[in-house]
């Protein structure tokens, strides 16, 4: 199949490359992008496409800072447009003057986006183009306008309905593997051999969302430990002297590492929905599983501790325990939200704090950005709804007793010192 | 693989379908509709949205177009408001205003419905939402913006570089191949042995689209004969007793039918595509294959004859043949564009009509809509865009000589029919 | 793939036609066989195969029988040779007169047959050609000994560990469909809406044995009824208006109908393992199936009634369930063996004979065969060998006690009938 | 599938182990080795094989040696027993006479491993079986009939029929790609990095042949690099700097390394067929290819050279292509065949000798087998038949006219010192 296709799709391409290349070669890419979105030709659309896709990728990041802009201002809603259109939709309301409204209210670079992604593997050209522009526009407010549209296409497209979910195994195929190993933002894969013992043991498992039109292009993956109880350390997760237990001697789901993989869908959110189908599916599969939980890092606690000047005494456990617990349940951002980002991923999607542990990473990263501390969030399918709703509604930051103990204790170990120590501020 | 998915469908289902239910049981669906487009937990959008969809299949005909009626003006989009944040974006262009007027400028129902198609196989049943509204609401003028919306997510969705282009043969699922059956518009087939001739056969090619997310949906498919010099005749194509043809020995691909499948999905169009990604496959597949021609009907013709009071003469070959060369070459709509539907979307494809057949529909329909005469286009890739140019700019009705002159053997006929007769008018 | 595969396929077999065609057109096919033995040359042995094949179908089945005599007595063993390498091999015990052993002791034309199995697809051509070996040889004795070679490499090939289980759906390809219409041999399939009917219903399954050489040929298949209860007639489960229940909510599964599909593969048994296999495997995946049973008719029933002179009487049911419970407990061939086929089937798998059913298929044949009484075998996996081996050693037919209570009824009335009536006999 | 194909053996497997253990548990191998051969219950045969196949492999060495030592003797054939089934057979040829003859001529063990195959997975633990054979029985000439029965059986399951060709590319799976690397036997795979080097390009190629069985496991696999002109050193092929060209403009195939996978099936060939089958394909699939060479290894080279005293002089490339031309085409084992092993591989496939490269392998295993030295065999598949058979009938060696030239200058340059220096000898 795959040299039929490539014969075919080489063919296909070589034609609508001659097509467009006879009458545009040369001209201004500007130009280029004002053709696709004015031709009514089905067959001009797709080899503008291809030609704008592929001299794009060519550009220099200068060069395609300077096309990012025309299409910001180039492109941009006509405000007196808009305005004459929403007049006339008001005083009638018809399929025409709503049409009309849609037209004039929708910048024309959506419809100049829409219609790149009609050529075959256009939807990762995209994806990358936005990749592009954030790494490159990020401190240029007129680009995010763009990125909103952008991210208003992709919400769209990449819907948790055309997703699919896909078991990654030692069985796949090694240059989805590769880009596993490039991807893995949490806990660094080493080596091949280190990939494999992460996929190959019976007690390990990894689950990636996939796009149809991307089908060699993983969008977000978690790594999966199945235990006989829950895992205190990822050193002990990632051993390789540890012996696998068989997956129906677990009862323990541990989701150790969560990895978004395509930085041109930046918050375009997956996460969420692969925790949750994951665990539905390993429910379904192993009836011995009955806990859901992660072994998540906490990268924002060094630099909380920096900024309030909490100081850690990483050789002192109970301490660093307390600690984390207090910035974990009480340090919040202005909009009262959890200061820390993974928190408020797992709290968001309706998780409780249930672990703390300490030396549970003992990676250079692990103990600078956390003294070596990590927290597990649980997962009750079950609550999750509600978690969620109080979260969201109330800023309620649900814990297990235990961790809520932990927390009170840092946090009156503080007041105290505090009290004691008024001259440090 | 099949059955581990329905298992696994299933318990999701199930815990899905729970967790609404307690809230919503009862509700109406507008309220149900309104907490589906508030809510921010992610859970509840896939509850509510199973919910929603389940609700409105068991509705009746008047419930659904009272819940269309409730989108169309409850979710509607805000005059005042878009105004407001307009103004405020013209203001200051920046990332919230620019966002508060996308939000303001796009009517609610476009982000219901975007939610609903979280659900897996949701977007089938969006399809079948749309088609029950262009069903219902044919003669509402309040509809027509709510089908817009639609139309303008499905065009997104439906994006040719989303589509997925599969043979369809006597080797595909029998569960497709009834669909086939089912959907077949132009020349009906009468079983499942008519079938088999269709798809058997080494000369005998059929494609569809499909999309990943609804894999058991045929979008539309093109039946393809491979023959030795062109078809005069639909009946010989199709007759029981002809001699098939290696493929190799083909030098013409007649793509004698083309059925789109889904009602929702009209106004989306796909036919363009899939004409020339066929055409293209073929031709790197069969290096013998030269000529690219369609065998189709004139479903105009009839109703043209009667108003313009132009009678035909059946047994009188010639004569129809001119008669139907003048409709498709001269007959005109107020736009200028061809009277005949069909001879719009192929010379729109950029297709030259090249020849004209007798008797080459002998079916009850053939005779009644254009008294068995058939129309052959001629698809030349390499010329299609300058065609498809010139008939979109300057209303060119492209054909062969030979059709040229048909067309004006019976235009001078009628021209001196109508000074010979004047009191005909 | 599959036009891909065509195409290769079609260059292979032209170069390797064009390399046979030069050097053995025209000569007999004797000729060309005892060229096969005797190449090293494994192009030759392609070519050759391909060739043998192709002319080997297209001979009448006069010439065909000739063939087949050829290999019975032109390729035999030859006696004084076996003698002359088996007294080496006695005196010698060594690699080489081993070696001279086996090759004399196996007639030439097995290697023939193997080497004819070379070539693509050559394995479902010598399946058809044993096939017509045992039309056409029926009654040669002096074909007996070709038949045996072919089963002893057919039971090699076919062995269990090389059959593939795939399930048999509405979604499977027509083309198998097709075959599955064709093959059923126990209660024929009308239509494709009956097909649909048997395949389609969530309480409905079909599984069949493929073997990887002849991947569009099912070699046997079963048709199951998930059910709540048992099912005690065939029409019942087939009936056009029944209402299909959820899988889940089925507590038996009734093996309606098996059907081998290959006469070349007649004597290679498949149909144990493919009852095992198919309830090991519905067993996993339903929790709720307690039951395995047959539905099957008893198809010696009337023959032996006949032959017995134990008159039926149809329209009394509970008559006709004792005098088949009779039959087929009490009905022997001289090896001691059950007088019915099926009975000696499943009794062999170590299944009981567990209810029979009066009326319980009233069609045409149902009626003819057995008066429409059929009979239920129960399949108790984990007593299986047991009564298997008893049934063996000690040709015990185990059953039920009711059966055995209709059977000891029927026994006792015969034998008072015989009293009475001596006259008759 | 994967994950219900495990569930589902899991349980199969659980139950049928539960049935021997209850009666076999404990008993000697041998034992249930006659049971396996005696039961005619295909419930025991399943069990039987399934925990024979697991007590073997967990035996020591001595104990394996000691079972195969009973397969030898204790299931050998009774030559007392096959004469009088000869005798029978002679006297009156009869299907039962026949049949007595095949079950007297055919040793019990063969049957025994024909059993063992019907458990899933049993195919690769039988040719593990044979591997443990070879490797322990190497000196053992009583074991050397047993080796040929499983090879007999071995022939007729792995026939070429039966066998797949599958691309193996970077898309692979993991789990395959690991096994090329460990596999390959010529130019070792340093690294998963050298590995993508060899699939990922444009211009790389690689093929293995798959048994239905083992689907995991390659049986043999080629290595091409696609040229433009033909490759004089490995290390050019397989540098890490060299730019790809595309397959279209290749105009050479170069097979640069074949790999034997499976120890356990030694003798049964598979090269030739895998050779002219992608030579085939390759040929269908790029149309600018012309030419099929190898570039192999001369592994007698060293070796004839210390043995006949022809000292090299690997400075002097000249005198080397001279003495490896001179070795090829005139060292001759007993037999008449070339001494050199891969010589008689491509030699007896109808390849030619075509080109000899100094310094074309100077990794140290080259330089220390054939001073860096390689051989080109040219593949024309038109003479490919006759060139075989003139090999195999007359032993000819065929070669190019300069490699004749290289092979004659060596000659003569040898005469000449024989005669020069007498005393050397």
């Amino acid at each position: 199949m795959s040299l039929l296709a490539d014969m075919l799709a080489t063919v296909f391409d070589r034609r609508a490359a001659r097509i467009t290349t006879r009458a545009y070669d040369g001209r201004p890419l500007e130009e280029m992008a004002e053709a696709l979105i004015e031709t009514s030709s089905e067959t001009q659309v797709h080899g503008l496409a291809s030609a704008i896709l592929t001299r794009f990728s060519s550009l220099s990041d200068e060069q395609k800072l300077g096309f990012f802009r025309h299409l910001s201002t180039g492109m941009d809603i006509d405000p007196a447009a808009v305005r004459i259109a929403l007049n006339a939709y008001e005083a009638t309301p018809s399929k025409a003057t709503y049409r009309a409204f849609m037209a004039a209210a929708e910048p024309r670079r959506q419809e100049f986006v829409r219609r790149l992604n009609q050529v075959p593997n256009a939807t990762a050209a995209l994806v990358q183009m936005r990749a592009d522009l954030l790494r490159l526009g990020r401190n240029d407010a007129t680009l995010a306008a763009l990125d909103l549209d952008f991210r208003h296409l992709f919400a769209s497209w990449f819907n948790r309905g055309f997703l699919v979910l896909r078991p990654i195994s030692w069985e796949s195929p090694a240059h989805i593997l590769e880009k596993v190993i490039a991807y893995e933002a949490v806990h660094e894969i080493q080596s091949w051999d280190d990939l494999r013992r992460r996929l190959e043991p019976a007690d390990r498992r990894c689950f990636a969302f996939f796009h149809p039109s991307m089908p060699d292009e993983p969008l977000i993956f978690v790594e999966v430990a199945l235990t006989k109880g829950r895992a205190s350390s990822i050193q002990s997760l990632l051993s390789e002297s540890r012996v696998p237990i068989t997956a129906n001697d677990a009862d323990t789901a541990v989701f150790y590492s969560i990895s978004n993989c395509q930085p041109g869908l930046a918050q375009i959110s997956f996460g969420s929905s692969l925790i949750k189908q994951v665990a539905t599916d390993l429910a379904a599969e192993l009836d011995g599983l009955k806990t859901f939980v992660t072994l998540s890092p906490i990268p924002g606690f060094r630099k909380w501790s920096e900024q309030t000047g909490t100081p850690w005494q990483i050789d002192h456990a109970e301490t660093m325990r307390r600690l984390a617990a207090h910035y974990l349940v009480n340090a919040k951002r202005e909009d009262g939200l959890p200061y820390d980002p993974v928190a408020r991923f797992h709290l968001g999607n309706g998780a409780v704090i249930s672990d703390i542990y300490a030396m549970a990473d003992n990676s250079e990263k692990g103990l600078s950005q956390s003294g070596g501390v990590m927290v597990s969030y649980f997962y009750d399918l079950a609550k999750a709804t509600t978690n969620q709703e109080n979260y969201i509604a109330k800023r309620q930051v649900k814990t297990t007793p235990a961790v809520k103990t932990l927390a009170a204790a840092a946090a009156a170990a503080e007041k105290n010192k505090t009290k004691e120590e008024p001259a440090q501020v």
